[in-house]
């Protein structure tokens, strides 16, 4: 019987171990899973890249390691992982990460702060821009941001998308490469930073990238911490060239409560929560990957390592 | 050429003129419009309820009264008009309503206020629900409730859609007749108010009807103050059984600044932002129907007086 080993920080087993066990046995697929073996013995690794294993060198056996995240940046560079990897591409973060763009944006869109902050018995009467008349920016057309540009294109905003090579999706106005990157930017009312991690620019929102923007453009990055140059966006929030920016990810996380993007009024920190992976449906995508694995049928979101 | 009086408060003139002038160029309609004139005179009143103009007596030459508002309620009773009154459909203020209503569930169902309220450098880390694990109850398919409701269920909602009659919409699993309404409250996590005003019911919401909901059920009312019974959501919400209420209509506005809503910690009151017209669409409808009514063609949106 296959062996496979969860290898992920302990708190996790209890949320993923019941998802997991159903999702086998609705494949009729009959497994050892385990959260400690002897490294030659196991033959998969559900891995989160935050786990204790960190050298593959002695799991000797291994036909597969299926990532828990959607990045794969923190294990794409272990030299000692000759096994294929896999990314996990849950369709319910795929809607989740489209579902907490969405309400950020309409956030921002329909001004609900002044509501919400503004129950003081004022009469705070003023109407409302309409979806079509704003542009939203969607840096990165990978499986999330495809998504989440077309829930947006549904409800009505004008949405630009942009994307190394050049795509054509129904509803988006697409555009790619470094001249596309830029008029994107010019257009931007919202700028939505979701570029898929293979593809990771680090600093990508930059004084110089910020600076093309309109001002007052707003920005939202659910997609990696990495992405902004953090001093030029304090600077840019300072300036008023950025009226506000919505940051989910950060280069270190927790963000230390010192850390002056908590402090800004303009900035909102939430808790890298847009793209959370929910077990329910991301255990059908392990167990469909370890049963392909198990009959050498092709893998799902296998990682081309030459992406590193 | 027709007159056409311009009957509202004085405020809205400088907002309507150059969109209603724009609309009749299109059309190459040429009128007279005016903000004042011999009553005998006018041919068509483009009208707001809260006017200065309360008796059509002396207007005995009308071909057309036009309301600028979507809601009829304060002038169908009005025996005086016998002239045709059509309502207000502007697109417009159907996209801005459907936008408003999906902000403020998208709000509701992201916890976004935990994120607004709690930028305090503490990293409150959470699984968010998936849309498909909501139930919003839709009160009323008009336009607006079915556009509305629409947009919810293209985000991955499900929507349950209510109405006096039954409908049959693709996407929204639809209820009529009482049976169906108490099956609706019965399964919906958050209900939103948006009936038509031509069947507007007085408390629709009161202590019965809120008992009907799930324990910890939210309430969003954009349609008519009258529909819910205050007393009664205050003392739901008291008890918990009513978790939260965004109210943008009141029984009198704006809402008084020391009325309860304004002080309770589960209500969020918007100052009826919800369903404004907006002048740039509406005028076009305004435009097209005097253009019909000049040439005795069918009237948009033409009010049946039985509805009373």
């Amino acid at each position: 019987m296959a062996k496979v080993l969860f290898a992920a920080r302990q708190d996790r087993w209890k949320v993923w171990e019941l998802p997991l066990r159903k999702a086998f046995d609705a494949l009729d697929l009959r497994v050892d899973l385990v959260t400690a073996a002897k490294p030659e013995t196991v033959h998969h690794i559900i891995y989160a890249p935050n786990s204790d294993v960190q050298d593959f060198t002695p799991y000797t056996n291994l036909k597969l390691v299926q990532n828990l995240w959607a990045g794969v940046e923190d294990v794409i560079g272990n030299a000692t992982l000759k096994a294929p990897l896999c990314r996990m591409v849950d369709p319910g973060m795929t809607q989740g990460m489209s579902e907490w763009v969405t309400g950020h944006v309409m956030r921002r869109h329909l001004g609900l702060d002044t509501d919400i902050l503004g129950q003081n018995g004022v009469w705070r009467k003023r109407v409302l821009p309409l979806a079509q008349d704003r542009t939203i920016g969607m840096i990165g057309l990978g499986v999330l941001g495809t998504s989440a540009a077309r829930m947006l294109a549904n409800i009505g905003f004008n949405v630009f998308g942009w994307s190394r090579s050049a795509k054509n999706i129904a509803g988006i106005t697409c555009f790619h490469g470094v001249e596309g990157f830029q008029s994107v930017l010019r257009s931007a009312d919202i700028l939505v930073l979701l570029i898929p991690s293979a593809s990771t620019s680090a600093n990508i929102l930059n004084a110089e990238s910020l600076a093309l923007l309109p001002k007052g453009a707003e920005i939202i990055n659910p997609g990696r911490g990495t992405l902004i140059d953090d001093d030029a966006l304090l600077a840019a929030l300072e300036s008023g060239q950025i009226r506000h920016a919505t940051l989910d990810v950060f280069r270190v996380e927790p963000l230390p409560p010192d850390h002056p993007y908590w402090h800004h009024p303009n900035v909102t920190v939430t808790p890298h929560i847009a793209s959370e992976t929910r077990p329910e449906t991301a255990a059908h995508v392990v167990a469909e990957n370890i049963r392909r694995a198990e009959m050498k049928e092709p893998l799902l979101h296998l990682v081309d390592r030459m992406d590193k």
